[in-house]
């Protein structure tokens, strides 16, 4: 019988889950919106009933499901704490313990970008490497990381919250964390029309512009700031320059730090605005690193990466997880 | 018999030699200045003379000799791939197979703020807690690292470049090693009179001084930077605050990577103004973190911590070295 896995990308926006093969090729899949509010049960409910309602006739074929959430993750006990990125009431919601009763199955839990990373190195710009980083430009900003074949994992299941580094010291811009200077307050997705209006009033001395007089009032998005960048306006090539330099700065770091062959990026951000991007990094990377350039290219998957990754956990579990799965086990 | 460990503490400025009992306390110890110039074997020559003719006594009741280097370091092969800080023609110094013929002892080699966190683990501020991290400041920056009881080393043996994190996006001052917005270019002690200039001219628009002609004209030291901000000189008063903010980035990093049960400072630079470099971090460090603060203190030991660490390696050989203990003795 042909053997399948689930795949579950737990995203700030949706939940994508899909029937992997041991190729990595997705042969089914279902997108539920995230919802705007739930209990700690909301998210592995959610999974449970698109599994059985819509992949249903893939069940008895699906050896394991692996999970790539949104964290900051509790991985002993598999549940997630609440990111930043996600505004419920409630302080944390459950994974491990819901999934694994509800669904009968092996479940293998990572955070999005620890997932991303594993699915590239297994069937993607990662094959055939063995030091691979993958990067997620979205509502937020991760990083995962495969030194010597390896996984890092960290200590809780953390490591590489690269968004939370301290790329501008002179920044008064506040992240959601708290700190200041971060990348992902400067460069995250969600956080981008914030600090446009913060570089506008602190640093832009330039020419105004209507998007300019837009970003003032609170009025423009995201894409509206990348659009602008892209027909020229003043202000907003002079801000994503700035948002360039902050995410060259996040990636050269981690080259400085774990010497990849290949950095592999992706995420919403990234995949609507792959030229800007691209570019930006060419540019500003090698300016921060100096000394050795990696292979820099995004995912040839898009957003499928991530149901890829999670199903790619589950097909062959990570080393550095396998501990982890122990403690969740027992916790239950 | 009472056993001794050998510390050997390499240095830009001085190699220092001492020999260490299991309390981890100095019975005798030796300094020799680092040549101006050398071949790949000088160094190892200076501390086989050194621990011969000053510790000639001591040797035969020493176990191992244990050393903590200026790197970057080569670990597989147990040499010194020559650092910024140190400019010598040679492109590399040979520490493992000459120390091995030449003493004739176990030799255990790590760069030195390895050596540091490991000395402070065992022996210092770090003993009884399981999650350290030792920042040096001195001639470059440098942290070691301990999660979990476990040495951070890296696949190269140069995990922790932390002196080379991009902590300033907008800098266009270039770093020793090519890179621009490094911290270590920022806030090493060998690099604050070219970052103190390159300050005045990019960024100070405030009233100028005696001081700040000095550091136009090149002629102003790192003490006399210290010195400035310490008689309240507002040019240094500002700049000394870049730099507090550059390192507060720095640490701050560090415990969002590794969320450290204690920050142990070290290193001329924080030993000659403990009191300017702590306030500093007091007032920075929470600022870039937000969440958790660890406690932030110095090392105990003085500059002794080079040596007292050194021979903590050989005295528990922590077992990340240990691979790379059996690689240098295969590759002699």
């Amino acid at each position: 019988m042909t053997q399948y896995y689930l795949g579950v990308d737990v995203g700030a926006s949706f939940i994508r889950i899909g029937v992997v093969n041991v190729n990595g090729e997705i042969i089914d899949k279902v997108k539920v919106p995230m919802p705007q509010e739930g209990d700690e049960d909301t998210v592995a409910n959610i999974i449970i009933k698109g599994a059985r309602e819509n992949l249903g006739k893939y069940l008895p074929s699906i050896s394991a499901v692996g999970i790539g959430s949104i964290g900051p993750l509790d991985l002993k006990t598999g549940n997630v704490l609440i990111a930043p990125n996600l505004r419920w009431r409630v302080k944390r919601f459950r994974l491990y313990a819901p999934l694994r009763r509800g669904l009968g199955l092996p479940i293998v839990i990572g955070n999005d970008a620890m997932a991303s990373v594993w699915g590239e190195y297994l069937f993607g710009q990662g094959a055939g490497r063995n030091n691979v980083v993958y990067v997620t430009l979205s509502t937020g900003i991760g990083m995962g990381v495969v030194v010597d074949g390896h996984l890092l994992v960290g200590k809780d299941g953390n490591a590489h919250e690269m968004g939370h580094a301290v790329v501008d010291i002179e920044s008064d811009l506040q992240c959601g964390c708290g700190g200041y200077g971060h990348l992902e307050a400067i460069a995250g997705g969600g956080n981008i029309p914030k600090s446009a209006r913060w570089y506008l009033e602190k640093r832009y001395r330039g020419q105004m512009s209507e998007l300019a007089l837009m970003v003032k009032e609170g009025k423009a998005t995201t894409p509206d700031l990348f659009n602008g960048f892209k027909r020229g306006d003043p202000f907003a090539v002079e801000f994503i320059d700035y948002v360039l330099k902050a995410i060259a700065a996040g990636v050269a770091n981690v080259i400085n730090a774990y010497d990849p062959e290949v950095v592999i990026l992706g995420g919403s951000i990234f995949l609507n605005n792959v030229d800007v991007i691209m570019n930006g990094l060419n540019k500003y990377v090698k300016r921060y690193v100096a000394n050795r350039m990696p292979e820099i290219t995004g995912t040839r998957f898009g957003d499928d990466i991530g149901i890829i990754g999670a199903a790619a956990l589950a097909l062959r579990v990570p080393e550095s997880l396998k501990p982890f799965i122990e403690s969740q086990e027992k916790s239950q």
